[in-house]
C-alpha cells in the first residue's frame, strides 16, 4: 500500500467531516451517527429539511461552510451522478453510495447507471458501494447501525453484504466481540474487497480480519490480497455462493459471479486464509482469536456438569479435526481424589457433575480440577461445558444463586490458572434454550456469560459453535504461535 | 411383539399403581410426579420419612397395602438388590433403576453388582436401567423431570442418555415439540433399546420415532427392530461415539462398545432409518415431522425480508441434499408487479423486505406473495424467515408493535394456504441473539413464534435447524408420502 492509499483510506476512515447527503429520519444513518463521537463532524444535507435532530440541514453540499472529506449519499439511485458531480465539485475525496437499485437487480437500465457513476467518479473521488452499509469505525465513530458500540477491539471485518455487517455490529455487541473497523463495499464498482483487506492489514488497530465475499472481479488481485493480508495477521474467510444455487443467489444479491468451491477452497488453502462455513462460525472464530491464546496442539480436553452431551462433543470435536485424548495416568489418579465416582466418568470429556453440587472436597474442588487439566501434558486445550444450569438451580431450591457464584468464582480460578499461568485456551460454552420464557433462567445463564466475559475469556452459546471456533484457533495457531 | 410383551409394557408406560422407592426431596422424583396426573396412583417408600409432600411413606413396599404394577428405584447401588427381592416378593411387574454407580463406571466391582442385579431380576421383574431417568407418558402422567408438559403428542423418544430425556421434555416445552413416551434407558442390564423400538412401533400413540443410542448388546436383534420400526412410522437415529474418541468417551458413560461409524451409516441405510448428526438435529426434525406435510421433491423456496443471507442460505439448502430452483417464468412476472425493485432480488431466495414494511401495495400484499410462491411448481416446500425484527422495529418505530401483527396476519394468510389448500410444508425460522438482553426485541420475536406454533407451523431458531428439519422431512418423505 503507498502513501496515497494510505492517505485515502484516512479519508475514509477517519475523516475531519462527514456529509450525509439524503439525510432523512427514514435512512437511519441520522440515527446511527446521532450519539456517537463523530455527531461534531457531520454536516447533513437535503433541500426538504431546514432542520434535523437539532442539527442545520443544509440544501446542497456546496453549501457547507468547511471542507469534507467523506460524504455517505442516500439519494434516489438515478440522482446520485448528479450528487456526485457535486461532491467532486466540492473536493471531497470518498463518497459510500448506500443507495440500491444499481447491477445487483439485472436490470439492463440500472446497470448502465452503476457504470455511469463509476464514470464520473473515476480518477476524482473514491466510491464505497453502491447498495451497501459502507464504513464503521470504532475510532473516528463512523457507524451503520443504530446504536453501536464504539469501544474499540481488534477485529477488522470486510463484508460484501450489508446485513453482515449490520449483524456483526449487532451481535458482537451483545457478545462481547469488539472492532476496529467494518466495512459493508456492496456492489464495488471502485474500492474492492481487495483494497480493504490491504488496508486492514497494514491498520495496527486490527488483529483479526474476517471477510465475507459472493464474487469478485479480479481474481490475481484478490489473491494476492489474502497472501498478504495472511501473512501478517489471521484471515478467516466466509465465501458465499459456493453451489450452483447459491451462485445464481449471490448474482442477484451483489450483482457477482461466484466461481466453483473448489477454486475457492484452493485459494484460501493456498493462501493461508481459514475458510469458514457459516456466518455464526465467521463470528465465534472472531470472538476466539479475540481473547484465547492459540493452542500448541489438538488435544481437547471437556469439563462438563452434564454427562450426556460428553459423548457427541468428543464426536463433534474429532470431526471438526480436533482431539480428545485420553489424560495422562497422573490427571486420571489425581481426578479420581477429587471427583466421586457414580454417574460420572473420571475421563476426558469429564463429566464431573458431583463437584458442580458439592463444592469444598476435603482434597480439592472445582477450581482444582480445572488445574489439574490444565496441567496434563496431552491437553492443549479446555472447553468448560455449563449445561443445565436450570437443573442445578431445581435442586439447589434457595441456596443456588449464592451456590452459583460460588461455582462461577471457582471456574474463574481454574480456567485464569489455566489461561494465564499454563497458557493454554478456554473456551467457555454456555448451553441455553433461545425460545425459553424463563426469565429468571436467562437471567443467571447471563450470569456466568457476564463473569467469564468480564475476565476475557470468550463464551459461546453452543457446543457446535465452541468446537468449530477452537478448531479455527488450533488451526491458525499453527501460522501465528510463537513457538 | 406378543401380547404377554404388550401387557408388560402396558405395566410400565400406563401402571396401575407405582412406588417409588428412595423418595426424598432430593433426587427429583417427588417433584416430577406432585403435579402429574400420576400423583394419586403413586406410592413412596422411605424408612427416614413418615410422609413426604403431604403423602404417607411407607418403610418398605411390602407395607403398601395395594397391588402394584411399577417401582421407580432411587436407592444407593448397593442396595438395589435387596429392594430388587423385594419387589418380586410384593409381585411387581417392572423396575426402573434409576441408580448410577455400576458398569458405566469401569470399576469391576461395581461391574459384579450390576451383573448382581441381571441375576436377581431375570424372569422375575423387568428392568429399566441402571443409570438413566426411566420413563415419561404423557397419559399416564410419568415423568422424571420438574414441570414437564403432559400434553400428548406424536414424538416417541428412546435414548440411551438420560439427558437427552430431560433436554427432550424441557426444550420441547419451549419448542412446542409433543410427546408420546419418553424412554431413558441407560445401562440396559434387562430392557434394551431393541425392546422399546419394537413397542414404540406398535403404540397407535407414537407418529414418530427419535432415537438416541451410544452402544448395543445386540446389533442383530437392533437391526430388525430398527427396520421394523422404521417401515410402520418415520424413525430418526442419532448414533454416540462414532469417532474412535467418542466411542471411549460412550464406554465410560453407559458401559457401551460402539462399533464403527461406517458400519452404523450402513445399518441405518439399510433399515430406512434418517440418521441424523447432532442433538439439535434430532430434536428440529421431530418438530418439522409433528407439523408439516411431507414435501414432494426438493425444491425449497426461502422468502425473507433480509437479503444478506439468502445467498448462504441457498449454499446450505443445497449442501444439505435440497435444491433452490429458480422461479417459473409466470411466478416471476406475478412477483415483480408486488414488489419493488431497488435492493430486492426478484429471484429464489426472494429478499422480499420492502413488502415488510409496505403492507398494502395495490397489486397485492405478503400474503399474496406466498401464495404466488405456493403455486408455483418448481417449488415444494416454503422456509419463510424472519430475520431482524430489531431492524423493522427501529425502522418503523412507535407504530411497529400493530405493524409486526399486520405482518404476522398476512405472512399466515399465505402460509395457511400454502400448507391447507396447496399441501405444500412451510417451516418458520425466526432469527433472534440468543444472549441479547433487549427483553422488548425478545417479546417480538416470540410473538411471532407464538402465532405460527398457535397455527400448527413448526418453528425454528436457525437457518441451520430450517435446513436440516427441512432435509429430514423431505428425505423421509420418500418412504411415507402418500403418493
Amino acid at each position: 500500500m503507498t502513501t496515497q492509499d494510505a492517505i485515502e483510506f484516512e479519508h475514509i476512515f477517519n475523516p475531519r467531516a462527514v456529509a450525509l447527503i439524503g439525510a432523512s429520519t427514514d435512512n437511519g444513518y441520522v440515527h446511527s451517527l446521532t450519539n456517537s463521537k463523530l455527531w461534531d463532524k457531520l454536516y447533513l444535507v437535503n433541500p426538504r429539511y431546514d432542520e434535523l435532530a437539532g442539527k442545520e440541514c443544509y440544501d446542497s453540499i456546496l453549501d457547507i461552510p468547511t471542507e469534507i472529506d467523506f460524504v455517505v449519499i442516500a439519494v434516489p439511485a438515478t440522482h446520485v451522478p448528479k450528487i456526485l458531480t457535486e461532491c467532486i465539485e466540492k473536493g471531497v475525496k470518498a463518497a459510500h453510495v448506500f443507495t440500491a437499485g444499481f447491477s445487483e437487480t439485472g436490470i439492463p437500465e440500472r446497470k448502465k447507471l452503476e457504470n455511469e457513476i463509476r464514470d464520473v467518479a473515476k480518477g476524482k473521488i473514491r466510491l464505497i458501494g453502491p447498495n451497501c452499509m459502507g464504513i464503521y469505525c470504532s475510532k473516528s465513530g463512523l457507524s451503520f447501525t443504530w446504536d453501536a458500540s464504539f469501544e474499540e477491539g481488534p477485529v477488522g471485518v470486510v463484508t460484501q453484504s450489508g446485513t453482515f455487517g449490520v449483524e456483526f455490529l449487532n451481535i458482537g455487541k451483545i457478545r462481547n466481540l469488539k472492532f476496529s473497523k467494518v466495512v459493508s463495499y456492496g456492489n464495488a464498482v471502485d474500492l474492492d474487497c481487495p483494497d480493504f483487506l490491504e488496508y486492514l492489514a497494514e491498520d495496527p488497530d486490527t488483529k483479526i480480519i474476517a471477510l465475507y465475499m459472493e464474487g469478485i472481479k479480479n481474481g490475481r488481485r484478490l489473491k494476492s490480497a489474502l497472501a498478504h493480508a495472511a501473512a501478517k495477521k489471521p484471515v478467516l474467510a466466509l465465501k458465499g455462493g459456493v453451489t450452483e444455487h447459491g451462485s445464481r443467489a449471490a448474482s442477484s444479491h451483489t450483482g457477482s459471479l461466484a466461481g466453483s468451491p473448489e477454486i475457492w477452497s484452493s485459494i484460501f488453502t493456498q493462501t493461508g486464509v481459514a475458510q469458514v462455513e457459516d456466518f455464526d462460525e465467521l463470528l465465534n472464530a472472531s470472538l476466539a482469536l479475540s481473547y484465547a491464546p492459540f493452542p500448541a496442539g489438538k488435544g481437547t480436553s471437556i469439563i462438563t456438569n452434564s454427562g450426556g452431551f460428553s459423548v457427541l462433543e468428543t464426536d463433534a470435536c474429532v470431526k471438526a479435526g480436533l482431539e480428545v485424548p485420553q489424560f495422562t495416568q497422573e490427571t486420571l489418579a489425581q481426578l479420581r481424589k477429587l471427583v466421586p465416582v457414580a454417574g460420572t466418568s473420571i475421563s476426558n470429556p469429564l463429566d464431573a457433575w458431583p463437584i458442580f453440587y458439592n463444592l469444598s472436597g476435603s482434597e480439592g474442588n472445582l477450581g482444582d480440577v480445572i488445574k489439574i487439566l490444565a496441567r496434563d501434558r496431552n491437553i492443549h486445550s479446555i472447553i468448560v461445558h455449563m449445561d443445565e444450569i436450570n437443573y442445578l438451580r431445581r435442586v439447589l431450591g434457595p441456596v443456588f444463586e449464592g451456590h452459583l457464584k460460588e461455582v462461577i468464582d471457582l471456574m474463574l480460578i481454574g480456567c485464569l490458572y489455566a489461561r494465564d499461568e499454563i497458557g493454554k485456551p478456554v473456551m467457555l460454552c454456555i448451553s441455553m434454550e433461545i425460545f425459553t420464557e424463563d426469565e429468571e433462567d436467562r437471567r443467571y445463564h447471563l450470569m456466568v456469560k457476564k463473569a467469564f466475559e468480564d475476565q476475557r475469556f470468550p463464551v459461546f452459546p453452543t457446543l457446535r459453535d465452541t468446537i468449530k471456533a477452537l478448531f479455527n484457533l488450533y488451526r491458525l495457531g499453527l501460522r501465528f504461535s510463537k513457538k
